[in-house]
Order: C-alpha cells, then structure tokens, then sequence
C-alpha cells in the first residue's frame, strides 16, 4: 500500500482559500462552467450526469411513497403570484418579470433587434421562483370532493430567482430543482406527508450522497414564505457552515384559503384544502462538493458517480492494449452484470499520468491501472480515491474486491463526514463562548435560546449565525437563552451558513 | 369473442368534428389541461407519464449513440441571440422578453405589487425559443482543439414560443422537448451526425409510438432557422393532415462564425466548427392521439403506456377481492416479473363498469375483468383495447397470452396506421388533380415541383398545402412541375399540416 501526493497542482487548497478550493473544483472538475448570463450557470455533462443520478434515486423514491410527476406553466401570472400574500411578499424581489412578447428590427441600428413597443402584455407574467401559484390556482379546477384527495405530485422544474451575489450551485439566478405539491382532506395527513418527505431527503442524503444531516424545524423567521411550518435537513460543511439541503412545508389551508380550493368531505361538509410543498435543488452539488471533496479534487460518493471504476492501460502499441483488455474482460464483464459503472480508457491521445490525474480530479471512486509488468504476476493496482491507498489485488478476485470496495468507500466517506460534524457541534452555556466557537472552530453550536425573534435577529446581526433548525431529535433540557437570560425549553442548532 | 360499443358519450366523434375529438381526449383521458397562463398549458401526471416513457427510449437511445445530457441557461441576452441572423429573424417575432427582475408594492393598490420601475435590465433578456445562440457562445469557451471534438450534447428542457394560436401539446407557448447540439471538426461528421439523429427518430417513432413516418429533407423555405439542412420525419394524421414530428438540422459553419468558434485542425490549421441540432417535443404526444386514438377515447401503444394492463375484479366485499387477487396472484407476478406494468384495482368508491369505460377512454392496452364465474370455470375475460375484442382465456396461460398481446397490439396500431397512410397517399399529375385530393380525402400528395419558392409558394397560398419533405427514399423520376409545367427531377410529397 501507498499514498499518492495529498495536493493538486491546479486547485487552490482549502486551507489557502476554501471559496476559492471550491470554484476551482467546480471548474477542473468539468461540473458546471459560467455563462454570459448574469447568475446563469451551465451544468457541463459530467456534472449534470451527477444530477441524472441524483434524480434518479429521488424519483424512484418519490414514486415509492405514491407520488406521480406532472408540469406546470413556468410564468405566473401577476394577479396570480400575488394572491398568497407572504409567499408574493417573500419572492417579490427577486423575480425576473416578461413584459413583452416579441422582437422587432431596431430603426437605429440595422441587424440589430430590439423589444416591439407595441408588443406589451396587459398582464406581466413572472418567471416562477417556486409553482404554488400557478399550481393552486390549477388545483382549484382537479379538487371537488374527497374523492379527488390526496393530490400526490411532483415536478422536475427550472425556477428563476434573481439573486444578486451568485455561486455556482449555491445560489444561482436560475436552477434546476424538483417540487412535490400535495393537496390532503386533513391536517393530520398534510402534516404526515411533510415529515414523510422530510424523511425521504433525509435517507438520500445519507445513504446516497453519504452526507449527514440533522432533521429538523425552522424558526418563524427562517420558515418559507407561505408555510405555517418548514421542517429541513442541515449538513455541515468542511468549513464549519451549515448548509440547508432540503426542506419540506406544511402549508395549512393558506394557499387554499388564497385560490379558493375546497372539496366536499365525506360527511358532505365544503372544507379547504391542506398542502404541503417540498424541494430540494441543484444546490445539492455544492453540498456533496463541499462535504467529500479534498486538495486533489472532487470526491463523489459511488451511488452518484457517474464512472465509478476507470481502468487505464498502461499501453504503447495496439497489441498492448488488446493484451489488457483480454486479460481484463472477465472483470469487467462481471462488474458490468452487477450494474457497476466502468470505464476502459484506451485514449492514446493522452498520457496515462495525465489521465489518471484527471479521473483523480474528476471524483472517479476506483481507478486501476493495468500495465505488462501486473499482467504477467497476475495482478491489478487498485487506488480509491478516498483515502488515496494503492493495492495489489489478485486479477481473479479483482471484481469481488472493487465491489466491496465502493460499499467501503461509501460508508468511509459518510463516517468521515459524521465524525467531522460530531467534532464541530459544540454545547455551549455563554453568549461569549458562543462567539469565540462561531469564530474559531465554527460549526454547529448548541444553544438555549428564548424562543423569540428579537434574540433571533440580534444574535444573527452581531454574528451573522442563524438558527439552522430545532432538532426533531432533541433532549428537552430546560435552560437559559444565552443571549438575553429569559427561560428555554430546548437547545437549538446555530451556525454561520451557506 | 364480442365488441363493446364503438362511441364514447362523453367525447365528440372524430365525423363530427375532428378538432374537438381531439381536445375532448387530451381533456378527459386526463392527459393535459389548460392553464390561466395564455398558450402555456400543465401536463397531467398521466399525461407525463407517457411522456416520461417517451423520454426513457429517446434518452437511452441518445446515450447509445454517445450523447451526454447538459444543461444551459434559460435566458439568452438580446446581443447573443441577434449574433446569428437568420435564427433570430426565425424566431424573434415569437419571444417572450424578460425586461425587470423585481416587484414592488403598488403604491396605489394596497396588496398588490407591480413592476419596480427601477429594476429594469440593462440588457434584455430573451426565454430561449431554442438554444443554438446560448449552446454556441459556450462552445466557444470549450473549443480549441480538434480533440476538443467532437461534442455531443442534448438538453432536455421547456422552450418558449409566443404562439398566436394555441392547441394542448401540438402548438403552445411554452412546451417540453430535447434539443441536441453538436461540434464537429469535419462537415462530413456533421452530417452524418444529423442523419443518424434523423433515424434515431424514425425508429423511436415506428417501433415505439407504432407510428409510421416519411424521411425526408425539407425545401429551403420550409428549413429551419439557420441551418443549410433540415432533414426531418413526417406522420400523417387521422384525418388527412401531415404532422412534423421531429427535425435535424445541419447547421453548416453559421454558428460557429456568428459566435466565432474556431478549433486547431490535427493539421494544425484553425478552421470553423462544423454544427448540428436536432429536436423532439411535446408535440409528439398530439402525434400520438391523433396516430392511434378513436371514438371511445385514447389508444397508446404499449411501450408507451402508463399501465400497460389493468386488472378490475368483480367484487362485493373483502373476501371476494382477497379470494380474485389469490387467484390472479401468479398471474401478475409472473407479468411484472417480465417488466410489464399491471395494475390491480380494487378502489371500492367507484363502480367496475365506470372504471372499465375510464381506462378505456384513457387508452389502457390490456384489461381484464375477472368475476366469481370466472374464478369457477378457471377463466378470465382479456379485453384488448385496439379492436374492441374480448377473450376467455385460461387463466394458466394469461400471462403468456398477455404478453403476446401487447406485442400484437403495436403490430397491430403500426400496420392499421400503415395501411391509412397508403390509402392516403396519391400519385397526382395535374394540378387540378391535386386540388380534387387535396380536398376529398386529404393525406399525402406525390406530385412533381419545379424546385422553386414561387411556386411553392403560389400553390400554398391558393390551397393551405405545403411542401413537407422530398423523401429520402425516392425514385428520381423525371417529370413536369404540377404547377408551372416547367421539368421537374422528382416527386414531392404535398399534405396540409398541423
């Protein structure tokens, strides 16, 4: 066994500058490239070959717990956005807005195009930033009785939100999300199905992007604009921040009470609606990014990995390379028959250290390099990416090994990230211990706090730390609010965040 | 064997009136639904779901032939989307234009909001009608070398076209399709590229919608906007009108010299990369109703469908539906064992009869009824949606028969659709002859051409018909323009068209 370098060549490392490791990751990586679009981002085919897989697992899942996809307009009619006031009140600012449908040739500028004056629309339509609107207003017209409920569906969407200070992924004016939207004759159900998705993103994110998370309710002030509760998963980053990785509302009956939609019980009595609403979005690449990744580049989890097993041959002429491949064929066939994703890369374009540096950089779990020296001892090198080990393995027991290994490389990946978090989630009693955690090792930090939205605010002014979420799991231990000295029935997670 | 009636009550006769046959079946088969967004339509979640079965076999056979998905943005700066001239003539009159990214308060209606007069872009910004102009400026970034290329690339995305007309999934504003977009370093490649896109369609559209197509290329006034070539497949409907279901393009060098995209030849020379795209969309979902579908409702093709069997027992209370499902127990496993989409409903809020008249009005291709007297004589009573028939058949032998089944049925909606092309296609020699056709029973008309616009021209604005494509299979067959008389070197093929 050996370790190869710990350091890349062409990202900065994290220690040096952590923003700086992750757009360099995302950039060499082949993720997702800028666009000239302010705030756009394109998702390059390696990166959005992550997200099919990332959609994969969650659509199956979706489909498991009885939801069907659906589509709906992606313009929103003023009139309509407006109708729940808290949600308009809450994306009112960062919406892109048509005014116009048409172009016409510019008087003043020959070739060149310009908007038609006399093609304004009576009614401005604004590019959706979340489907509540328009899908309740649609609702409406599907909801009679009892008999038409529950609503159970999904959609795979792109929204727009007009953000003014951009990261790839992160936070981009548009992104590629997925929303499910749930209409229930009771409260009790509408409540169930919001944890029951909760629940889901929590499951994905740790058994397939091996990324812990903490379950958990969202303040007042830090709820969805339109929900009575938004129930999240919070993971912690490298970095000691936070990230909220997926979040799951019950709406009550507000978006019913704003569209009109109620249905006839079974007692025949007319009620409104409830509705529950959940997303996660593309930002989950910059979560999975920022959770494994290291100083020789991306690191993916093998459930999303687009390649999870690179072979290269070390090779000079064709014969070399048909030499390897034979020798290599009952490996790669019984990889393939168990549905794991491998590649032999027989490119003689490019050299096999530059190749084997870029499949490093490029997250691929398992790479093997095969030369004539291996194949006459009967041998394979098998490096994993996560722990940078090389091993000798015995040709014949080569595919048995890489299959363990992936499981291994799995749970490795997601233990290293339960262990960082359990070693950046510190209890503290004082608002002066507060402050010297948040700015020395960060993290999650443990704290009573009063329950109000005054100590809420002015903590966050003077830190800049929020409360991610009040844990589901939680030991109601009474206390006193670090901050103002009033009583507290709980800790609750704070923590700068992304 | 018996037939069921061959008249909906709740949908119009395609004799009656055609066009509202049509939007009574998107309506009531609950594939689609208006929205209260001008043109914009939702697509139901059965609706989508035949479109996601759409997506897997295009998707599939898209990677097959190397392509990897990405994604690009939804905005396309006016400055861009004027760079190549004749797209953005092609499409400029039908944008739908992003002018402001923030609402405001209104301040003379309380609770309403308006556009933020002080949020307007510098530059406006165009939704993507389609995606050559954002795709190319990328390119650019990508491109130096000739082992740059090729890039093969598809996007699964919503377009928006400000249509003046609208129709659910064959005209809207905005719809769903795919659009490839590939970099070549040889016009050679290009093309051959377009070609095999162009047959990756034509099989999806024969041997999985059951609907036969023409391959064709299209008349320089019918090309797409931008391209040198527009090659495309053509289906005749119904009723006698042709329907464009998917088109490639050979884009020549036009985009690579408006965005300026150069590449280092192996030769070392810098020379303009050579592009195509290509495209399908929701449309094909309007193909498909009016390829297959009939007085009592939908028909879909068995690949295609949703659920490809339902099962409705007879019952009156819970042991009755226990002792059915015991009995067909082994008939499902074995259907799903073979990856045959079945589904048992035993919903006891609606009545057996109601439920076999929705499924068939929503184009199920298997169902089967199963009573009491059935369980008794070992039977059940297979329906099969194309022809009406029914079947007792042993129930040792249903799966195996099933499965047959829905391989008859494609055979069955392929060759029916076939054989109405045939009949609807005509050898005319004269232009009166043209116009009798044209009129009485429709479909495609072989007739000679000029070659020229004018005439094309002329004889579209005198009959509504157009050119659809001179087919890629064609006898060069000298003759005598139907209109102009002037030589002709073959045979067009004139239809009106959706």
């Amino acid at each position: 066994m050996g370790n190869t370098a710990t350091k890349s060549k062409v990202i900065t490392s994290r220690e040096e500058d952590y923003s700086q490791w992750y757009n360099d990751i995302v950039l060499k990586a082949g993720l997702a490239d800028h666009s000239d679009v302010r705030g756009c981002m394109v998702i390059k085919p390696y990166g959005f070959g992550i997200w099919e897989n990332m959609k994969e697992f969650l659509d199956k899942a979706f489909k498991e717990t009885g939801h069907q996809n659906a589509y709906f307009p992606i313009f929103i009619p003023k009139s309509l956005f407006e109708a729940e006031e808290k949600n308009a009140e809450g994306f009112a600012k960062e919406c892109a807005v048509v005014t116009h449908y048409r172009l016409q040739n510019d008087p003043d500028k020959p070739g060149k195009l310009r908007v038609d004056p006399n093609a304004k629309l009576d009614e401005e339509l604004v590019v959706r930033p979340t489907s509540e609107a328009i899908i309740w207003n649609t609702y409406k017209k599907w909801i009679q009785s009892y008999r038409d409920l529950p609503i159970l569906v999904n959609q795979w969407a792109n929204v727009v939100r007009w953000e003014m200070r951009t990261r790839l992924f992160l936070r981009t004016a548009e992104f590629l999300w997925q929303e499910g939207h749930t209409a229930h004759a009771t409260k009790e159900e509408a409540i169930a199905e919001t944890e029951q998705m909760l629940h889901v993103y929590a499951d994905f994110a740790e058994n397939v992007m091996a990324m812990p998370v903490i379950r958990g309710i969202k303040t007042e002030s830090e709820r969805f604009a339109g929900a009575e509760e938004t129930y999240c998963i919070e993971a912690l980053m490298q970095d000691g921040k936070a990230l909220q990785a997926g979040t799951s509302h019950f709406l009550g009956q507000n978006f019913a009470k704003a569209f009109d939609v109620k249905f006839a019980s079974r007692q025949g009595k007319e009620e409104y609606v409830w509705a529950t609403s959940w997303g996660v979005s593309t930002r989950l690449m910059g979560a999975l990014i920022m959770t494994h990744s290291d100083d020789m580049g991306l690191v993916i989890p093998p459930k999303l990995a687009p390649i999870q097993v690179v072979i290269c041959p070390f090779f000079k002429t064709e014969e070399d390379v048909a030499a390897i491949y034979d020798y290599l064929k009952p490996t790669l066939d019984a990889l393939k028959a168990n549905g794991v994703r491998v590649k032999f890369d027989d490119d003689d374009s490019k050299r096999m250290g530059w190749k084997m540096a870029q499949y490093e950089m490029e997250g691929v779990p398992v790479r093997i390099g095969v030369g004539k020296r291996d194949m006459e001892n009967g041998l394979v090198e098998i490096a994993r990416r996560d722990t940078s080990q090389k091993q000798q393995v015995n040709i014949s027991d080569a595919a048995t090994h890489i299959e363990q290994l992936l499981t291994d490389i799995h749970d490795n990946l997601f233990n290293k990230a339960l262990q960082h978090r359990a070693e950046h989630t510190t209890k503290v009693e004082s608002y002066d211990e507060f402050k010297e955690v948040l700015e020395g090792k960060g993290g999650f930090i443990s704290a009573h706090w009063d329950g109000s939205a005054q100590t809420e605010e002015a903590i966050q002014k003077e830190t800049k730390a929020t409360i991610r979420c009040i844990p589901l799991i939680n030991n109601h231990e009474e206390g006193k609010c670090i901050y103002s000295g009033k009583p507290s029935k709980q800790r609750v997670l704070f923590a700068k965040a992304y």
